[in-house]
């Protein structure tokens, strides 16, 4: 006998959890369809040379390689170069922009930890420009997630900056190394002010540039005020203006399309680590739930498909961590509790009446309705109590009795009461 | 620069192909949560030893492994081993009859070849007991798949047949080594009468009792002329006539639950080579394209999990290859035509007015229209153009006279003719 048991750091969920996952995956779905996007659904093994074309990164080091093919092969770490490969492969296909939603497992071999998943969900919106794409487009993909957060009725905030602000800022103080400066500031929630110092001075910056550094990213207040602010600084390095009029515009064209200024919170330190973001960075976390992190990150790339062809290809993307949000929902107690498709009513016939149950079920079932029939032979009790053990709400007994007056009882399984219902009135009560 | 590439046996559609794979998908789903069926959804990874325990077999050889983990892992080559890992793990938390259906992509390291997958989707219902389960559960999983061939509008004819009845035929003929004999009986089809009587010979077969098996298996005729005949053979073996009854009584079962008479053949050649199968069995054939093979398989089993718990869980399920019916139903022009969820205007700001296309364009999504916004700089003449190459019904013009005017222009790009319409009329429209 061999003991069954799943791999660690894999989701897999009872009934009722899974119910409740496939919803919000469902409702995310739909926002995606609502809002014009196609879906994509690639292989979840590819080439390894595809997978390790950016190079170096934490993310390539944790790649899951399959054993003993012709060919080096792995799974994806995420679904932004999958596409990438596809837009590159299939690029003469396309129409431009091009707006895609995938919603997919990713696989990475991490360290396991709570939080941490190594096989989860993403589900990501993208739209890939030829050439050029528009800021409007920074705008629409925020708003696209502003309303899934709102159907699943999550109490969200955007935190937002842009990547040309930032190094135009750099360039204003005479800092060169712009990636290297962001990946420290990124880490400044997680390790804090002092050890950022500490690591921006060992990659050679000195004190009174980081001193002015870690006070504009700590520059609040509401967002007009923050723009007022960032306008005053009166710095005239052109990727710092350029950036700034990104960041107000973008911030205008989100509201625009009806995300909720107190949604939209400016944020000076939010960098995305990652090299390949160039204006537009976003994140998203839940409301007094901060240190859970974000949920939702992504934001405007100049060039998605540089290492698979010569073709220029901007694009503006943000990811949900679906797997990862999910359970830090469930551990919260802030799972949205419905269940549409969820049985109605359990039809219950009496030994050798099996035939006249499965009739009943048929025609419940020609009138729409979600219901089962317990065949099993057994005890009524272990019957009823499986019914109520599944959260079935009603269970139709049928008899001698009602097959004769085609009347069949119809048991509310909450309140315990009994009726004697002709089939067109259950019906209608189902 | 690198190549973009897929790996060879790997499905990866374009967007307007995608979009009837999801809905065909579904469509299916839909069924299957009608019918009062759980989703499951298990990693892709999974121990080796689960993936192995059955031992042997052409599928375990296939499995793809991965490279330098601690443990030995590998990816699943169906969803039947992860169900009985699942339900072994879980007994407890589960109630029964256990109801669960799961889509998911499954892995096999297939030879490369036509029709052949190596990542493919598998769409699963199964229906699980606790020591027991009735027939009705057998007539059950059948109709589902019928509902679904159904609103797929796929001209189907279930292949039906029961092992209990081949094993008592080969009983009342001397025969005992059941599950050789139905392995090379299963490749009927593939390598014809010839090599099948050869290969029985080679398996110590007499030929008086190959003449007979051979026989047997061609009865035919209606469904109730098979049944006469198969009583009238006067067998008298147990397992023979337990075996006829269940063959008669599902049979019955299919039809109750709504399954037309003539899209059921009982084809006593049908054995489903795999050896767990102990009673019911089918296969799916799609009128005028047999020669593609089954589209949808399975059966009933005495023991799902008995690799991983001592509990006894028979049970019954069924299978479409959902990846391989897609490409078939491609190659023979019978792909359904239904996109319910596309664009349905695209709104057309000129150059100064993206702003208040961005406003009819909220306007528009707030009365529930499948609207995108053209924002992009460049030649009009080419924006109609990606409006026409995506399909968008029609396209809304925004210029200052609109503005003015509260009346917009809708192109009907359909016909090519104008209107300058107000906006409510327009939502009308759409």
């Amino acid at each position: 006998m061999i003991q069954a048991r799943t791999l660690p750091g894999m989701m897999e969920l009872l009934p009722e959890d899974q119910i409740i996952f496939n919803e919000m995956k469902d409702a995310i779905e739909g926002v995606f369809q609502n809002h014009g996007f196609f879906p994509l659904d690639t292989p979840a093994m590819e080439n390894l040379e595809i997978l390790t074309a950016k190079g170096g990164g934490e993310t390539s080091k944790q790649i899951y390689e399959i054993k003993g093919s012709k060919r080096d092969i792995g799974l994806r770490f995420d679904l932004t170069v999958p596409l990438a490969k596809y837009v590159a492969l299939y690029f003469s296909d396309l129409e431009f922009p091009f707006r895609r939603y995938h919603i997919g497992k990713v696989y990475r071999g991490e360290r396991n930890q709570k939080g941490r998943y190594r096989e989860f969900y993403q589900c990501d919106i993208d739209i890939i420009g030829h050439n050029k794409l528009s800021l409007y487009n920074d705008g629409e993909v925020a708003s696209v997630m502003a309303d899934i957060f709102k159907e699943l009725q999550l109490d969200y905030r955007f935190h937002y900056n842009n990547r040309k602000l930032l190094n135009g800022f750099f360039e204003s103080l005479g800092i060169s190394r712009f990636t290297e400066t962001l990946r420290i500031i990124d880490k400044l929630a997680k390790i804090g002010r002092d050890k950022v110092t500490e690591e921006l001075l060992e990659l050679g910056l000195e004190e009174g540039p980081i001193q002015r550094i870690l006070d504009f990213i700590a520059i609040d207040g509401s967002n007009d005020e923050i723009l007022e602010r960032l306008k005053n600084l009166g710095i005239e390095d052109g990727g710092y203006v350029e950036g700034l009029h990104e960041l107000e515009k973008v911030y205008r064209i989100m509201t625009e399309l009806g995300v909720p200024k107190e949604r939209i919170h400016i944020d000076l330190s939010i960098t995305r680590g990652l090299d390949y973001y160039t204006g537009t960075v976003l994140e998203t976390f839940l409301k007094d739930h901060e240190n859970l992190g974000s949920i939702c990150s992504g934001g405007r790339y100049d060039d998605l498909a540089g290492n698979y062809t010569k073709q220029k290809l901007p694009g503006v993307g943000l990811s949900i961590g679906l797997t990862r949000l999910f359970f830090l929902l469930q551990e919260e107690n802030l799972l949205p509790k419905t269940a549409e498709k969820k049985i109605s009513a359990m039809v219950l016939p009496m030994k050798g009446f099996e035939d006249q149950g499965i009739e009943i079920l048929k025609k419940l079932r020609d009138a729409g309705k979600i219901v089962i029939c317990h065949t099993e032979s057994g005890k009524i009790g272990k019957k009823f109590q499986f019914a109520d053990r599944m959260n079935i709400p009603y269970v139709i007994v049928i008899g001698e009795d009602e097959i004769k007056s085609g009347r069949f009882s119809l048991r509310d399984m909450e309140t315990g009461d009994q009726e004697q219902l002709s089939l067109d009135k259950i019906i209608e009560k189902l």
